[in-house]
């Protein structure tokens, strides 16, 4: 009977502790970036000291690893491992552009039951967000014990509620870089040069080009946003009369950037490819960059006009990445985990805050899911010059502790 | 009498100095690289030290500046600079595309005789050591002394008597680091990726996208290099395999490609627009890249299809030089200034041998400015593959000690 008896202690402290101790699924959604990796790493490594949670399931491909049961045993991973991926760009779980149906979730949630989980986290943008909002809705609803978190990450910059998202610094970075050794190049060669970086609707990835300026006559001489119409009267107008005033033109232009009615000037080039959240392909071809390189040599009568479409390279480029950005989406991916085990919250989503006063410094919250998902934020008016071409100062000050250190750029003419 | 024979023998030894100092112009020429400052400033600093070397005029713009007497004054610079200027991507004293006529030379002839110039240093690839050629031949026909010097620079690796070139090192350190992180980037969302990577008539900086592969099935999956023609029958069927082996395809495809009539792919996408050499404008445009990704979403049906051309980048990336190519670089300037001033030659280009043996280590060789003008090198047959669509081995082995280490990228999938 004492046997029995300290068996049963045995069995109920174990199922004590099973009730405790949750499993966690954890995956990367949408377009990658140079840090991702640290979120993943961040939460994983995070979770593996919470006693809260027991396994720890890695999904491949986003929900789509959830749904055909496609998973990595993150716990498995040694810590030379981890730190490896951490500084690796790409989504190491690899990712999906996938908006989950009701019948999805019915799929993921049968899985998430059969391996008990009772967390589950999700690294990525406004869409992401969106597929975290709708599991969470749907599971809540079934009466789910689960605790859905969202985990933020997009080069955009365009995170509702966040000061900044981790991807962004590091993603800026390249483009800053880029345009400190494109602006030589132009200086060296002359003509037009013109390049289009990535923002979908957000300018702060095409804005980052201002970021590495170090003369007064130096590039970007234009920037356009897609927070302001395009006009192609006025962009030949404005490569003009940079021409005369530098005798050389270097310009940035974000793919997202539409006419006065509101349509992507890439759009009607690039055949209208859309995604399951509605996204119409922008990255990935040159068209945008030659029709206004060939517009710039028929309207102005220039002989030397370039373009160069900067593509997938600004998101996934190792050994740029900002110290600063990476540093912070670690850290990301840590609070959620904590968020998510504290008991103070039931779902969220992680956003970056500026602690206020003249010395850099990050903070981090738990904002509710539907307060990112879907819709984006825009850069604000104080960014933008009034004629729509150019940043302002207000911009090179918000952008530039993200980035990290800049290298001097030797000139001699 | 004493005071005047005093000032006499003075006046012989300034009259001698004079005689035996002689001053140099040197400049830059043709397309920009990561480390072409390098040689600037190794030229420069060597220079400074050398008791034969007077003034140091730097020629803003190549030939131009030197016809327009447009110069900057090198010894005055501080070694700060100098030591910015060299870790500064781009032709720090701008660059020019000019193949002189005896017109031209006439003109630099004038100056240089004006200013009292002996020597003559120009840095670049093939079309610049072509200008050196011509102009060290109208100046030996002239009876000037004048020593004129090529200092070599090509992303393309395609001077001959070289084992390789300053700049290639670094453009392929570049091409490198974007296939690993293109590569990752592609398998976490799928599909077929294309990259258009420099590269007019050798495939040594295309192939370079093979170095960083770590694992089985990294990309790229196929290479496409200007040394072989270019089918799109061929294409189509490769980028098919691959798909079904590797479930996805990251393709390098040189801007050079021709078909088997020998025209560049590209050539009828960009207009033909031509420079005083004769070459036809490959960069700057993201015509083949689109055209490829369209035959092939046409051709399999695959839905998601990307391009990108990486353009001028490649040649112009902040702090992404390889040190070893940034080495070898200031040391081809500085044997240069050793060479005109050793006695031993009185024209001459600097080339990079390797020296014998498993550690890697470069010689540096002056040979005949008439071996390297004009004509270039193309990839050795052992480097390609026999299908044509990937390089060897011995490609890798090459190229490999030339691009210094490369990061690992941590896989989980």
């Amino acid at each position: 009977m004492k046997k029995n008896s300290k068996t049963e202690k045995q069995a109920t402290r174990k199922a004590a502790a099973k009730i405790e101790k949750r499993n966690m699924v954890i995956a990367q959604s949408g377009g990658p970036s140079m840090v991702i990796n640290q979120s993943l790493v961040g939460a994983v490594e995070t979770a593996k000291r919470n006693k809260s949670i027991g396994k720890i399931y890695g999904a491949i491909h986003g929900i789509d690893g959830i749904i055909g049961e496609n998973f990595v045993d993150m716990r498995k991973l040694s810590a030379k491992t981890l730190g490896e991926v951490a500084h690796t760009p790409s989504s190491a779980l690899g990712s999906v552009r996938r908006k989950p149906t009701e019948e999805d979730c019915a799929k993921i949630f049968d899985v998430l039951r059969k391996l008990e989980v009772g967390y589950f986290f999700y690294i990525g943008g406004n869409d992401s967000a969106e597929t975290v909002h709708i599991v969470n809705a749907l599971a809540k609803a079934n009466g789910m014990a689960l605790k859905c978190f969202h985990i933020p990450k997009t080069i955009d910059n365009d995170l509702r509620q966040n000061d900044h998202t981790p991807g962004y610094g590091s993603a800026a970075r390249f483009v800053a870089l880029a345009f400190m050794g494109d602006n030589l190049d132009n200086l060296a060669l002359g003509g037009v040069k013109i390049n289009i970086v990535m923002g979908r609707h957000a300018g702060f990835l095409t804005a980052a080009s201002a970021l590495g300026r170090q003369h007064d006559d130096d590039g970007p001489h234009l920037i356009y946003l897609p927070e302001r119409p395009f006009s192609m009267d006025t962009f030949a107008a404005d490569v003009k009369k940079a021409m005369k005033k530098f005798g050389r033109c270097v310009v940035a232009v974000s793919e997202g950037v539409c006419d006065k009615d509101g349509t992507p000037i890439a759009a009607a080039l690039s055949g209208g490819e859309k995604d399951s959240h509605g996204n119409v392909q922008l990255s990935g071809t040159g068209a945008l960059g030659d029709l206004l390189a060939s517009e710039i040599k028929s309207r102005l009568g220039i002989k030397r006009v370039r373009a160069d479409t900067f593509g997938y390279l600004q998101r996934s480029f190792p050994e740029v990445a900002s110290p600063v950005d990476s540093a912070e989406a670690y850290q990301a991916g840590a609070k959620a985990v904590d968020a998510a085990t504290s008991g103070k919250f039931d779902s969220g989503s992680i956003a970056i805050t500026r602690r206020p006063g003249s010395k850099y410094a990050a903070d981090f919250a738990c904002v509710p899911l539907k307060s990112v998902a879907r819709e984006t934020r825009s850069m604000p008016a104080s960014h933008i010059n009034r004629a729509g071409n150019d940043v302002t100062k207000a911009f090179v000050k918000y952008a530039l502790p993200l980035v990290g250190d800049l290298p001097k750029m030797g000139r001699l003419i």
